[in-house]
């Protein structure tokens, strides 16, 4: 067995009502100043938390996170600056992957000397110097246990990633109940990136064991619970199902992470403001088609822990595995195709340029993924 | 799903040679002092790491571990004053249960006003301002990931547990070379040791989804491979595959947590000094037994983990799972009586009293053990 280092937080709190012991946490039992980054359909869920703290005598400062889509450099640069002066010793991100992401970087840098464009890529953050604790209130990114923070580069039109175990929470708290709000369409987007992390994790160039446990577990929550979900936001059972599926495709992500869908996704993303879940449920199917030669075996793994009981070939099983994955999004109503979203043929080119830069996943790939590979998938999806 | 807390280290390292990238552990680097508590065998294992270290710059400090058994706490105390002038700011252990929970201790009273007598019982230390990590070199005890310590307190004869989140390591390093030169005896105790901690954490009446799948998966990974490596000590697959079982085993402690067969393991350790792998071996089957009622299905489960095929009731199934702990238990030469140790009836109504006092994991017990029910269980055992 391979060495590997698998990052997480050291506290991970779990399950419905897990919030209310954010009070508490040891992190903020030694804070004096906390800097909330709230984003706003979570305002009332945490109000009465920041009141207790309040009157326990700490300075809390309250962000509201305003950001549309995926976070922009310059944006970030500006909710850095502007948040400065608070000095806080504990920042707490509460919302979707754009939101902790955000918190994320916010605490490595508000009091580093490193500037954000310094430290984009891998291993470049020297420390992270304060506390940091993620509650996500989505079921898809799995960055409150992840090293990862993605931003858009406004001038290259990129997503570009910031990776560092400085990146990763001490604490997160992930309660169902916080997730039961979010919408139909957008359970559904965010239930099929975290179904993808797990994927791309299990059939991954760099698949480890240690790994495999996480990813196979996810794949099975997820699959069994994102339609449950979709249809009943209220079904607890399900959205705490799909929230653990979630947190253990985040534990995929820093030791192993992601492959082909996320990068040929990227210049969807970053070019075409295509949601990351939405854009990562079309292409899943095709490049799983694509990469099944590379390994039966584990592709019929992935389908058995989708559910799929078929007797048959690797080949045939992992096919009904795929086959079950466009059911599901289909039974959600995600679009299937990339003319239904508004991407047609004559931005391909520039879509496999995009995804040809993103080395940093593509060389996870199970199999080697050329610029014309890319071009051949994107257009049987078309 | 019930809220729990899963408390880890953020930085785990799994896999053969991962001792080497200890020298750019993020701890060491900003560390000045480093103390390291090391079992004899491995002296010569750290030595080249030591060397380095000094080479570095960093101020080390090398400390033998040499206590036999079950450390007691005026041992500790000694250890710990012998070390506070080296003033440390990380401390490192390298070896079984007994070096990784002084490690811990260490670490968390070499700067703290509190004494270890305070501190004993759950929740009681009120920081560690200095860093930890821990390598373990027996797949067993799961100290490297849990916030449990335990000592003996020589006064009662019983072991007394420090259990707190500022004893889970910063790091660990789970290089399963370290564990081949473990001789069989203690390979097959410690790995049965290991088994227990899943096996009751799986039954245990607080049971919960997220630790369950590191305890099914411990118990495969067990049970598949501790007759190898007993066997062959060489077996780096073997050796590797039971590190992780045990890693699994450790990072059930801290949430759930063990039960009756380690609550009645307490007077065996305690006042006859039997190794704590061998007292739980020889009375889990027995155990396990007297459980099986309480919950057949999840009993069964677990034997479906051990490896059991067989069709028929969950309290077949669990029975066979039950005879297959038995089996492994046997082939690895480990005794299955208490008289084989030197433990006869006479004691046993001072065993039953001192187990009655482990309320702290009789409490997790998927069944009430009354004095006589655990009488009844150690008489089996003659």
């Amino acid at each position: 067995m391979k060495s590997i280092t698998l990052l997480q937080p050291q506290e991970i709190v779990f399950g419905s009502g897990s919030l209310k012991h954010l009070l508490e946490d040891r992190n903020i039992e030694k804070s004096k100043r906390i800097l909330f980054l709230v984003a706003p359909p979570l305002l009332e869920a945490v109000s009465s938390i920041v009141d207790k703290l309040n009157s326990k005598g700490k300075e809390v400062y309250f962000v509201e996170y305003k950001f549309l889509g995926e976070p922009t450099f310059s944006q970030f640069n500006t909710l850095l600056e502007e948040n400065k002066s608070s000095n806080p010793d504990c920042v707490i991100g509460v919302g979707g992957g754009s939101v902790l992401d955000c918190a994320k970087l916010l605490a490595a840098l508000i009091k580093n000397g490193q500037k954000l464009e310094d430290v984009v890529g891998i291993g470049l953050l020297n420390e992270r110097a304060i506390n940091l604790i993620c509650i996500p209130t989505t079921s898809g990114t799995g960055s409150e246990v992840s090293p990862n923070a993605i931003l858009l580069n406004e001038e290259s039109q990129a997503k570009s990633g910031i990776i560092s175990p400085y990146l990763v929470p001490d604490a997160c708290y992930l309660d169902p109940d916080l997730t039961i709000s979010l919408r139909p369409k957008l359970t559904a987007e965010t239930g099929i990136d975290a179904l993808s992390h797990c994927i791309e994790a299990y059939t991954n160039k760099f698949a480890h064991p240690t790994v495999d446990v996480y990813a196979l577990k996810g794949i099975e929550l997820i699959a069994k619970n994102i339609e449950r979900a979709y249809l009943n936001g209220n079904d607890i059972e399900a959205r705490s199902a799909l929230l653990l599926g979630s947190m253990y495709g985040g534990l995929c992500l820093g030791p192993v992470n992601t492959s082909a869908v996320h990068a040929l996704s990227y210049g969807l993303g970053g070019k075409f403001h295509v949601p990351h879940g939405l854009s990562n449920a079309i292409l899943m199917p095709e490049v799983l088609r694509f990469n099944l030669s590379a390994n039966p075996k584990r592709h019929a793994e992935v389908a058995r822990a989708l559910g799929i009981t078929l007797k048959g070939t690797d080949e045939e099983v992992a096919l009904a595995g795929i086959e079950s994955i466009e059911a599901i999004s289909k039974a959600c109503h995600i679009p299937q195709r990339l003319t239904e979203i508004g991407v047609d043929e004559d931005v391909i080119p520039e879509l496999a340029d995009i995804a040809m830069k993103v080395t940093r996943l593509l060389k996870n790939n199970p199999k080697e993924v050329t610029r014309a590979d890319a071009i051949t998938i994107y257009k049987k999806l078309l």
